[in-house]
């Protein structure tokens, strides 16, 4: 029986089993797996045994892969010789829980709450990132074992302890062991729905570039009424070259900083722009009314698709209380770029530097540190893995997904890319009132059933062939 | 006895009392009065109090007289019915110590270290700035006072303790007891040598106007991910706006900001460009090369006949180790002019918040905190007392002193012109390498004992009418 023959049988099995499941997402939410609190490194370690202790009930070949910080979860399961090779990456750690005060429910005992406007939702730290999201996934692999006595393609299963403390580990793991990790594709539950009526498929997220720049000019503080107007002083330097790198059109004018970046197809900028993401619904929740990025585009490419560069920090001087009249000695900033597209990070990196230098006056020096570096990931609208997704994800919620770029980075799916040579498809059942990394976190019950009904569809339609 | 008649016996005395004049101001040195920082308040309050019972112990009458801020010091001495009558002004508080990592020796343990060319100095904060310069016009008078048993003149000292801060309460005072202080002459001491071998008499001095100014945009720091391209960035804002304060030839591009700028009498700037300030003497030593005021103008007169806007403070967003990509919801900036001529300070601060106000897009918020607004002023050169000043500092330092504009503001000069039609005749010690306002600030022991040699000439000078 082919794993779509057998997707009705499995969609009911996973109805059947719902409340089931759902003691068993609770059992795994009760562990507080605080991953950057050493205090809880224990509770990080049985978190990782208890996930692999479920993936073995289901079927999976599983072993704790120790790193210097906390283990990853590895599970691998054959399917015949099925394709394509799945390897699915999510993570069992959880942020910390203060302020806990403001927490309605202690964090680490689930329940079940009902929203205001009558939705029921899982409260926990973790309900929805990523321990919630990633039990879909399992569900609708156990959901297919005990119908069909086996999963619908191979499956890697990769769980990380980390994420919420920058996976530090992974990298060096996946480098490590690249050979055993190069499958066919990679899945990913770490994202969120368009709305709560409307899924949606994360096709690129956005690459990062970090750089801090130290100017210095004078070899100590000066006193600008003795030397005003004779001595550079490192702020102005840093004002006009940083305040050079934007046009007035929002546009970045470091040269070739847009190379590589390309336009969207057309039909999927009309799609964007028939998504009604406005100022008001997306800038007057902070405090903000127009869009600063470039001219002319969407404000959904404008946080999606389109590369940026931000000032994320400038010190220099004096800044206490009251006033000083002194010209500093140094003056430093923080600058990132978001990449999009083919854009190079070793390129923008490069091209940031030559902007700087070919802008500082005789007597400023530049010291240059990197603290990041990551091209942009997307998966082509072509893909056909991604026409089987979206197609499942419609045949679930009704109606077709969004297939969107997201603005944040993670940078494990560029390594995915670049070190494993494959593709991912990131989908998630996360909304935007799930209050992730904050007090109160849930995850409706509707995202957890239809998710992992969604799951079991898209399995599904990938092993057609 | 004349106060001419007494002079060797005064200068002896001088000589004589030097180690316990060290003693005096190293108590004085000890006060850590930080005026511009509210944790320092009472520490204020001590160095005040200490300077009028040093004043008393002179012959001083001496009040302190409240303020809303730190208390001013002012001290009167009778002496017969001679005349010049004298006002002399200084203030006992001191700029702040950051970084303190930098300084060698504690701010406030004062010490005689060393230089590397042989010359012996006192470190410490305020040891020049202005604690050592006053100290040397008061040991001056102590040693009259021992000799003759009263000063040369009548003499009244004013002591602020804002000098540092903006003098916010000083003009107010000055103008509300302007019968009490109208006498004939000001004396300062708070300026510089030409170098440590030639005195210098200080003909202007420039003006100040000081700005804060904070930008806000979005009502809490975001994600730069999420809204990275979206949200305006208020450091963003700060860079373009204080950027494009100058252009590529170092002029202030303000509108309006040169209104009141007159050029140098022919034969004065040629008297200038004839001094061989150079690069390699005044900038080389501060680990410069380059002057960067306007081009084609004389390095002296970018330190002191020209108008200048710097930036003195900026922060805003992460500035900690390593990466955070947040997009700040409020950055802040310091920004001062040094004025010459007739440039009027409010028309400088209103250009200047017009010049803000015109370049902020929309959704950043702008606030304004005012410091310090005062204009250039000078003295004339033909001026008696000013010829009676530079004969007594040519035998103290066996060479006629410059006489010269500088670069740096005393704002209550002008109101001392302004509001109490009184000429100041500035005459100071401070060296070009004294570190005032930086850390390791010294003043070297022949500006303190020279110095003080150099008052008690210059008031018997004075009192020959």
């Amino acid at each position: 029986m082919s794993p779509s023959q057998a997707l009705p049988a499995v969609l009911a099995r996973i109805d059947a089993d719902f409340d089931r499941s759902l003691d068993r997402l609770f059992d795994l939410l009760r562990i507080p797996s605080i991953s950057t609190d050493a205090a809880y490194k224990d509770q990080c370690r049985t978190a990782a045994q208890h996930v692999a202790h479920d993936l073995a009930s289901i079927g999976f070949n599983t072993t704790l892969r120790p790193t210097e910080g906390h283990p990853i979860v590895v599970g691998k399961a054959d399917s015949a010789d099925r394709r394509p090779r799945i390897l699915f990456y999510g993570h069992y750690d959880v942020q910390p829980v203060d302020p806990i005060d403001l927490w309605q429910v202690p964090p680490f005992e689930p329940r079940i709450a009902e929203q205001p406007d009558g939705r029921k939702s899982i409260v926990a730290r973790g309900a929805c990132d990523d321990k919630g999201q990633v039990m879909t996934f399992l569900e609708a692999c156990r959901a297919f074992k005990l119908v069909t006595g086996q999963l619908p393609l191979p499956i890697t299963i990769m769980l990380e302890g980390e994420e919420e403390c920058g996976s530090e580990h992974l990298f060096g793991f996946v480098r490590d062991n690249a050979e055993e990790f190069k499958l066919d594709l990679a899945l990913i539950c770490d994202t969120s729905m368009w709305d709560p009526a409307t899924p949606m498929v994360t096709t690129s997220l956005r690459g990062l570039v970090y750089e801090e720049l130290k100017l210095t000019c004078a070899d100590r503080d000066l006193h600008s009424g003795l030397f005003g107007g004779a001595a550079q002083n490192p702020l102005r330097v840093l004002a006009q070259v940083l305040g050079a790198m934007h046009d007035e059109n929002g546009r970045v004018t470091i040269p070739g900083f847009y190379d590589g970046v390309t336009e969207l197809p057309r039909e999927i900028r009309q799609q964007l722009s028939a998504l009604d993401l406005t100022p008001e619904n997306f800038l007057a929740p902070v405090g903000l009314k127009v869009p600063a990025g470039e001219q002319g585009r969407l404000l959904i490419e404008q946080i999606a698709t389109r590369p940026t560069a931000e000032i994320n920090g400038l010190i220099g001087g004096y800044t206490g209380e009251g006033a000083k009249t002194v010209i500093p000695s140094a003056a430093m900033a923080k600058v990132s770029f978001r990449l999009v597209g083919k854009q190079e990070p070793e390129k923008i990196r490069a091209a940031f530097r030559a902007f700087v230098l070919g802008r500082v006056p005789p007597d400023a020096k530049v010291e240059f540190k990197s603290f990041a570096g990551a091209p942009a990931s997307e998966i082509s609208y072509d893909s056909p893995a991604l026409a089987k997704a979206a197609k499942a994800l419609a045949a679930e919620w009704g109606k077709p997904p969004i297939t969107i770029g997201e603005g944040g980075s993670i940078p494990i799916v560029s390594d995915f890319k670049r070190v494993l040579g494959m593709d991912t498809i990131m989908v998630g059942f996360a909304l935007d009132d799930d209050r992730v990394h904050s007090p109160n976190e849930k995850y409706d019950l509707t995202s957890f059933h239809k998710g992992t009904r969604s799951w079991a569809r898209i399995l599904a339609a990938l092993a057609e062939g």
